[in-house]
């Protein structure tokens, strides 16, 4: 199970989180925390971190720059401060055996960003992004991190009427290109991946689904370097169940990750709650078992405590009961597979193109003057039953 | 203003819309109707609907090949049929100097087609659809249609747990290539135009959007072969503004084609409404203008009378309307282009990569360590207001 | 377990389903239907109908007038035919020991409805409505049925501009005085039952969902002659959960009846699936049980297959499952009330209302200086967690 | 035009608006402002609001209690800071003859309000926000507002599974009663309106829309006490047109306000922009005219800067351009009322209740006997056209 499970602690939600929103103030009041954004507490904030992972039994961190270090007032300095997390970070790793999954920069946070990072219409500001970024890339590679994460939160729009697409489009793929030749030149061999979200902040966010983002790697001549990170909560903010969007990557070889969280279909923001469904945690588990795992991706729990939940012991209760969901997908999987009733329903249907005719369509020789002649010889065509309720009867009975 | 507007009626919407829905039978009893589906009703309607475009003034118009004549009892009767009616039309067309727009083949309405045409996992289904879009490219050209359209209606799935979407998606690309060979046979040289929507009749259909239709396009190497037709209620049921879907189409090179038509914001289905909101229609043409028109592509009215409205004058003045309203978008997009305003907002907020840094950014020279080294030089960048409300104030002026 | 599951099956969606959609023709061929809609067919139907329900074991049913017999030309000739039909049923249900849940009138089909039906502008419609649901009324006390439901499908509008809302709403109410009256008149006991729904076929339905149905019982004195009907399809359109529409219901003690079916989260119309998932159905179960049942209500499979599934055999797995389902929700509810860790946690929560301060202001007697005084003496309030991790968690082992 | 447009300007929004975002930090830099949030501060910031105002010739302004003026250690402090800075409104207020529109209580960026104020499971809780509304209306009274308002922003629920919904909405009723209470005991004669929304931060607020708020102040007696403010952006949330919201307070008599702003209709949280859309301003206008004007109650303009635009000009430009917009909208409604054609239309479309049956049935006296004799005499009625159309282009051509 645990070659299947590879979870991850995300640190921001759930050491940075402070129970804010646009409607109200921080609400966690954690025991290590002192109240500042020194680097004395991002220490002690790093170190109850790794205890948290050792106590939950989880190997795999994820991390953005700058939520684990304090800004400082130039860049110089702000790299500086990293450096001295990063470097307390390796030694807990090296104490724990834990490593990072990923890192990833913080390109959305500060001011200098609003206008997007490698799309603001500001050189200096694309220039700083870039710096940021191989900043984070050399952290990464130096924690022994298996893969790095793009999100764009700002990559996007606000309104059109400003707006030169084209241009900033242009100006994302020239900053990706160069993420990779920086990874090269670098020597990092972990997983570039790219995380689709439709909105928020932006009106529109140019990663809005993984169709979307694969469109644009093809474009640009980056795929091969770029794998997809799929967070769930985002896959139904694009209007799609978070089944399709992983397997909407898988088929196309690029499901490299999952953000395992989930939303509430009655919500148009990101909520990032832990998933406890196990219809929707089998369904998740059917695709990675699909992609023969994640490896060397793995479970990132992008999930936050709601703001209400003001307990320590609530941040336990909230991944075990993340693990466990996942975990009892993963079962009910291996149910099905062993049941074989459900393949065996798809298989099924599409057998009809195994053979003959079928079989010289798929291999793309099917010309519209030879099937006419078959349709004309052949007559009405019929069509079986597409058995959805069975179907549905035969997922539900095992879980 | 004629050469910028190159309006279309869709055949199906005027003639063959009966105000049922699916909680409500026919409504419209046209005086032309006698009430049967037989080719001499195909012949009457099809005069009439020629006498309608002639007192409206347009010339061009939109066709399915099941909606202008009447199935017969096997293929053959049913080409026979159809080339009866387009004899009819084509004599027609001469008469009128009204010639189509684009074709295309109806593979929605029989229920050989319930588990999609071109994705049926059923070989004779596909089949059929071959032959049925085989003779619909034949019919277009003989009529000198300037493009021809596919709107997979429902090449998608209902479920994921009955689907395999990877031989589905293969299959859509084998059959693509196809009719491009077709084309290429029998020498029509119009536009191949694909027509995006998320959803509706199935929970998810394959064109879902522009970037969707454009990534699957281009993994298949279709592009160049296949241009958009973006249709606005389509574009505002995937979660995105016509403009936006307009947009992506046009910094793509694929805007094709446009079915003018809108949705209600607050209703989840596609409601084929006449556009008559005037800044809606202002955005559209902003695109237009900036695509340098349409041709040989145009603006298809594929919008529908509301249900209740049973008059034979309302189906006039919902053209008129639309019409109209597009007319007076093209007359904003003239006063913004004159006033200059606005272009000059969004020309200068990009400037400062029109030299030096920026230059080298674009030309794809822009590696991480020579950016890193400017930004700390620079230090923190300055970053100018968007002016998003002054951009919305000098776009509403223009109105 | 047969207590709190009163089942019913839906004879429009599974007799009279065609699988006609938006966009496709009719795809079920039942071997019992002969083409026609003719009263010798209508009879065949029910047959079949009473048939199929023994084999299930359902003991309820429900049904539309129109749906069960054809129309006439004139009113009264769709009366005598209605009847014909009824007393066949009556004598099926004596056979069989079947009875009706509810029936209701179809006000929405027939053209003459397109405006609305008890809100159309035309006053001879209004009275054809009526004349219908008095029928329907009398036809269901005749057959034994034990309650009655309203759906306004078109009551509604499909745009402001055309529609005097106060108006319509005054003649809904008017009409809903009268069909009381005549309830009462005719000696029916059943229970009325108003069946919320947000919008489709109209863009905007009046009852929107059940607080907006309660406001306008409230409003026009008609709380205590009617109790709501909860479609949990219905309640996702209304952007609410079908949890949160039940609870709504139960707490204003006018939960009357469950239409069991579910939406897809992704999809903007009604789906009406027959409902498989074991989280939804044990929230629902746990508003049933807090509501101490639903009877004389029950639950109607209000749901119909996909258009795909085309077999004899779905119909009955479909309805398999559903009852399955419903039946595990239940055993799920059992656990969760034998365990009792959720209901005492929310219990705690509230428990600082339960003495003193708190009952004082349950008592309607907290007034703002008594309680200012008490904050000035008391200081800031201390709030714990809400342990919403902690509850879904218990939540979810009950499964 | 003046006694239409009663405009006011948001304090939170224009002085306390920081740009920041749930992934984003401050980015408003104006220059009065000293970082602190020390009383002295909020001096030169109500300063700099009057003059902003004065500037813009807006008469009227709103605001939270906690937005002008600091929080203190403990409640007694809190209030004498906030009586320091309402002593110096009152004085700025009769130096510019400028007066509250309105003025609220901030129940929701406190963490005390984590689960709610009224609507909180902890009595201390209750009371404290009673406490603070009490203050409230008393700073109001004293200013010369003419309205109070309660937006019940974490009056909700984030989860079923931990609340006692039924409990929350009677301690609900209860605290507004004392809300009334109070008001009359300090002579305050302005109006008391309810500001609904639908969710955000809550996932579900309970006053979710018109509908629902009017049906709970029927069952709780409160109706008469309370009328309603609409915020544009709060009605799409809702699933519904702004025009809709206004009209359902209108004709229930209880529209009050109007909160002037606008959201992006592809985007599902609350985005408060200014509204600058010709068509929704005149839509909004002709029910305030409808309405016979708004007063005691006005336009606030509840509407944000977009984060990315930090110029001290665009808070200007915003605000005239929303102004523009309103008034706009009210010159389209007078050339609507002097035309005539659209109320004609409506007018016509309902005259069969005028006379006869249909007055008759107004009357309340249309019992279904009677009327099923007159369909039986009357035969199949005829139904005109709805003519959406038509009445879509005579709204239209009033832009």
């Amino acid at each position: 199970m645990k070659d299947w499970l590879r979870f991850s602690v995300a640190f921001w939600h759930t050491f940075r989180g402070t129970g804010g929103d646009p409607f109200g103030a921080a609400t966690k009041n954690w025991p290590w925390e002192d109240g500042t954004n020194s680097l004395a507490m991002a220490k002690r904030r790093m170190k109850a971190h790794f205890e948290f992972m050792e106590k939950l039994g989880v190997e795999r961190w994820c991390f953005h720059d700058r939520d684990i270090a304090p800004d400082g007032k130039t860049l110089a300095e702000t790299n500086a401060n990293l450096d001295e997390i990063v470097e307390l970070a390796k030694q807990l790793q090296s104490e724990t055996n834990i490593k990072p999954l990923w890192g990833t920069a913080q390109l959305f946070m500060h001011p200098r960003y609003m206008h997007g990072a490698a799309t603001s219409p500001e050189v200096k500001v694309y220039a700083y992004a870039a710096a940021q970024v191989k900043k984070a890339l050399e952290v990464t590679h130096y924690l022994g991190g298996e893969n790095y994460v793009f999100w764009g939160g700002r990559e996007g729009y606000q309104t059109l009427l400003n707006t030169d697409m084209k241009r900033e489009l242009e100006h994302l793929a020239n900053f990706l290109q160069a993420a990779v030749n920086h990874k090269k030149k670098i020597g990092f061999n972990g997983t570039l991946l790219i995380e689709p979200k439709p909105q928020e902040p932006t009106k529109h966010q140019y990663d809005w689904d993984v169709a979307t983002t694969f469109s644009f790697l093809q474009k640009f001549g980056l795929t091969g370097e770029f794998k997809i990170n799929v967070e769930c909560n985002h896959a139904t903010l694009s209007g799609h169940s978070c089944h399709h969007e992983l397997e909407t990557a898988r088929i196309n070889d690029i499901l490299g990750n999952i953000d395992a969280n989930t939303g509430d279909p009655q919500v148009g923001w990101d909520t990032d709650e832990f998933l406890t469904d196990i219809s929707e945690a089998t369904l998740i588990m059917s695709s990675v078992v699909k992609n023969d795992g994640l490896a060397p991706g793995g479970f990132n729990f992008d999930a936050k405590l709601r703001r209400e939940s003001t307990d320590v012991e609530d941040l336990f209760i909230a991944h075990i009961s993340g693990m466990d969901t996942m975990a009892r997908g993963l079962r009910n999987v291996a149910k099905l597979i062993e049941d074989g009733s459900l393949d065996e329903l798809v298989r099924k249907r599409y057998q009809s193109f195994d053979t003959e005719i079928g079989a010289m369509i798929e291999a793309g020789k099917g010309d519209f003057e030879t099937l006419e002649k078959k349709v004309l010889e052949w007559g009405e065509p019929t069509v079986p039953s597409g058995k959805q309720e069975l179907a549905e009867m035969l997922f539900q009975s095992a879980l």
